[in-house]
């Protein structure tokens, strides 16, 4: 089985709000279709909220602790995140169905609980057996009750994570908008040094401890719920997914350039 | 706790395929905000799949037996359906809450599964915490995975059925595009008779079988789902949510021409 997320900021366009990448999509599902062709594989689809879920996500602070007399708002804002990244899965899972991929989208909000921001319960039977009889199911970045600070959002990458330590895929593939990991933004620093590999968590300390760290948005966060996998044996991969074709060549094992993330050896 | 329908067919514009009748969904929006301003009600949201899900259901044939040979077919047909009512579920939320009610949906697709046509698997669990949280959750017609046939349609009227059956509400409230239940469509008949109430089993297969029964669409499978609600002490009503004011009233408990599905005294 692969695991295989699609980062909000390929699918969404950053500078609007809500807003479609409809060519990003297109080609991505087409990839997707033609790996598939070429051989079955199992697939799980992890997707991003963008430029749709973290407008609102932001707007009500959601994940922040609040005061009782704020839960009316608190909620409001719980319920148009929710219904904000609904609708990005919609507009993806058209896509996708459109290019012939049997995608079947199960939200975390709908089964998923948090405690202080992290998945506590989650019963993945639907996933099995949606597998089981050949669908692709599809879990995005959304929100949850929370049993700590009542609601948060959980972020595609926690998702990953959750699922992979449940589920033990034979491969696990971010698909982001950078090539993998470096220890300055690429795109703003010549210098910035690429790293093929990562394999620990004690890695991650001496990249955050001895250098001036300005990794792209949420990069840190990724690489820590990937480590957290690698400390279970279980490997993955970063990947520039607005390159073409590097999608469907990570699907057929092919090289791509691309951060590994595991133990080790 | 109450547990209202609002049907598909008056969420959505009968003539023209995935259009919703956004007046109605405002107005009843709004009555629902007005009854629970008035004073707190938990409150279960059904509604019906309307022109979004019935078409790629018709045409997919969903439910219906088929050829392992049909299978990638069939699988695309549920993946279409369940985006459509997705779709559908989006807009009225998004009415929902720009009215400021906290609606949460849960999809019956990500935790149902049936057995010939009827749900024999759905963990309310996440029902209950949202209800707890103060908030609305909403779920509607759907596809789900089915033991015997594979995948399969379940019917909003079906799930009001599941989860009273299952959570013991208070009042289940059906707000269909009629008075209530008639002997004949009243729409097409000026000599169809109204029915006030309805007791049991017994009198719908009288009813059946001493008229000829011509009731409006789906009628017939709504009052089946209710009489065994009915058998069980829980009693409901079917009343015409397209009249003004009908679904804020009986929130309120006050008098509204329908008909009363209950075991009889």
């Amino acid at each position: 089985m692969i695991i295989l997320k699609i980062g909000g900021s390929i699918l969404t366009n950053k500078d609007a709000v809500s807003e479609v990448d409809t060519k990003s999509l297109k080609r991505i599902a087409s990839e997707i279709k033609s790996s598939l062709d070429n051989s079955f594989k199992e697939l799980i689809i992890v997707h991003g909220a963008g430029s749709f879920g973290h407008p609102p996500a932001k707007k009500y602070k959601i994940g922040e602790r609040f005061d009782e007399s704020e839960y009316p708002q608190k909620r409001i804002g719980f319920c148009e995140t929710q219904n904000a990244v609904k609708k990005l899965n919609m507009y993806i899972c058209e896509a996708f169905i459109d290019e012939g991929l049997p995608v079947v989208a199960i939200p975390a909000s709908s089964f998923m609980r948090a405690t202080n921001k992290r998945i506590t319960e989650g019963n993945l039977d639907s996933f099995k057996r949606y597998l089981d009889k050949g669908f692709i199911p599809v879990i995005y970045g959304d929100v949850v009750l929370d049993e700590e600070l009542e609601i948060c959002v959980i972020s595609g990458d926690q998702l990953i994570q959750y699922l992979a330590k449940n589920l033990n895929p034979d491969m696990v593939v971010l698909g982001t908008d950078v090539d993998g990991v470096y220890n300055k933004n690429p795109k703003t620093h010549d210098d910035a040094i690429f790293f093929d590999k990562f394999s620990s968590l004690d890695d991650l300390d001496t990249f955050e401890g001895t250098t001036n760290v300005d990794v792209t948005g949420g990069m840190v966060g990724k690489i820590k719920e990937l480590l957290y996998l690698a400390d279970l044996g279980i490997e993955s991969k970063i990947i520039n997914a607005e390159v073409e074709n590097n999608v469907f060549k990570v699907l057929e094992n092919e090289k791509v350039k691309g951060t590994v993330i595991s133990r080790g050896n």
